[in-house]
């Protein structure tokens, strides 16, 4: 039988997922089941959750294991109530904060920073606007605006890992594909070349290269091993010669890529 | 003085800055000064690291606190001899869960999925390019194989949230504009109608759509408050009609909009 996991919240559970999910994934010999409860903010929503809780504990018969979050401890209490091992995230380190800081804590539900109003929008949202105005060198009369350019062959993750860092760390990422028509005489084009200090390369195995662009075009010259390893290569070489930074996609998170940049261009990401 | 406050991580760094936010978002009278110190995974830059907090306590005169989810117990014994408040989150709750589940941890330094290997290229990227090439209503082509397809006016935030929902949950969302040309006789086009059961609606206050609108195209008739109250009127008087569920996006964010929209469809999140 499958172990039963909740990571419960009264706001979104994103927090408590990524909680739970970094202390599971030292365990490799159990199974999990895995549920995530988000919003519970009042005592009858929390009672709910408990009969969740105590219905996949019969079902499973194993004791259940919950994360918790959330902050107003009358409803955590109801979720301690539930006989599951409950692992309580925000009750365990409010109490050393308080004494430390000299103050309690007001016990308020987390505040999140709205989608369309005020300073989130002026910078994550804008960000990820810049990312996709800037993508795939559509336009590079904004570089100047860039907190960092992503180069890099077409496939090799540039899209996904500035829009990460723009949702993530509200940091403003262009990115630029050398194509197959650059490869011959490879050099940094002139729009790149006033930007230098900006510019961070990715790269990324060739065999890998080879199998996602045969998902996107198969059997075309583009998706071919001999031409993804003469890219590879060549795009590898420009790095040496221009002296860019730039790391390897293929065993990355885009988690650890956007964070590795941030630090090698010495960029302070914005925590929200 | 500001409280000096570490994000120290084996890893990114970025459980461990949501761990700290929301706890730190609890204390309003005080001021923090946060640095995250990712990918600590030795002695030595673990003792590079309490050089740097203890530097910013001499400078502060201030206790700093610190947040870390160091997996390895010799390399957070270095942390913890830095005289600061550590809130070791690992530590804290690893043995609770040994206990329960019977079995001890393997330390492993958290396994990140790839950004272009395997099965998180299968689920997060290829969502991630899916919401790309499905936004903003350029194709409608591919609607049988969304997960979701939000719907709304220009600007009111579906693009940020179909891009959070593919990156952070692995969801594939299409997105679809209500244009003014749309907006006599405001109907459900025939790609929709067959996909109604996918849909979700956003809508927004019309005096921020208009400032918002009015920053990317100043005196416009589409930036106009009488335009944009008029199309969001249009618009939820559609959901209405069409029993379409629907979300204002003002005072949401993007992971709490995310998070309704996936309970609302019944969609189970994916746990990376």
């Amino acid at each position: 039988m499958k172990r039963k996991v909740f990571f419960i919240s009264d706001r979104t559970g994103i927090t408590a997922e990524m909680f739970g999910q970094s202390l599971l994934s030292q365990f490799e010999n159990v199974e999990f089941d895995e549920m995530t409860i988000p919003f519970i903010d009042n005592i009858d929503k929390a009672k709910d959750a408990c009969k969740i809780i105590q219905d996949a504990e019969q079902e499973s018969g194993l004791r259940a294991i919950v994360f918790d979050t959330i902050v107003t401890p009358e409803i955590r209490s109801v979720i301690q109530s539930s006989g599951a091992l409950v692992l309580d995230f925000f009750h365990t380190f409010i109490g050393p904060l308080e004494t430390e800081l000299g103050e309690t804590s007001g016990f308020r539900v987390g505040k999140t920073h709205s989608l369309t109003d005020g300073k989130a929008y002026d910078s994550r949202i804008e960000s990820v606007n810049f990312a996709l105005n800037n993508d795939d060198g559509i336009s590079t009369r904004h570089y100047d605006k860039a907190d960092v350019i992503l180069v890099g062959v077409s496939r090799c993750g540039k899209t996904p890992t500035s829009l990460y860092m723009a949702m993530q760390f509200g940091i403003k990422a262009a990115n630029y594909p050398f194509t197959e028509d650059d490869m011959e005489r490879l050099k940094l084009p002139a729009a790149l070349t006033k930007q230098k200090n900006k510019i961070f390369g990715l790269t990324i195995n060739p065999g890998r290269l080879h199998e996602i662009r045969t998902e996107r075009r198969a059997n075309s010259r583009y998706a071919s091993l001999k031409q993804c390893q003469f890219e590879v290569r060549e795009v590898e070489s420009l790095y040496r010669r221009e002296k860019i930074p730039y790391l390897n996609t293929t065993t990355r998170s885009v988690e650890e890529l956007a964070t590795k940049i941030l630090a090698a261009a010495g960029i302070k990401r914005k925590v929200f």
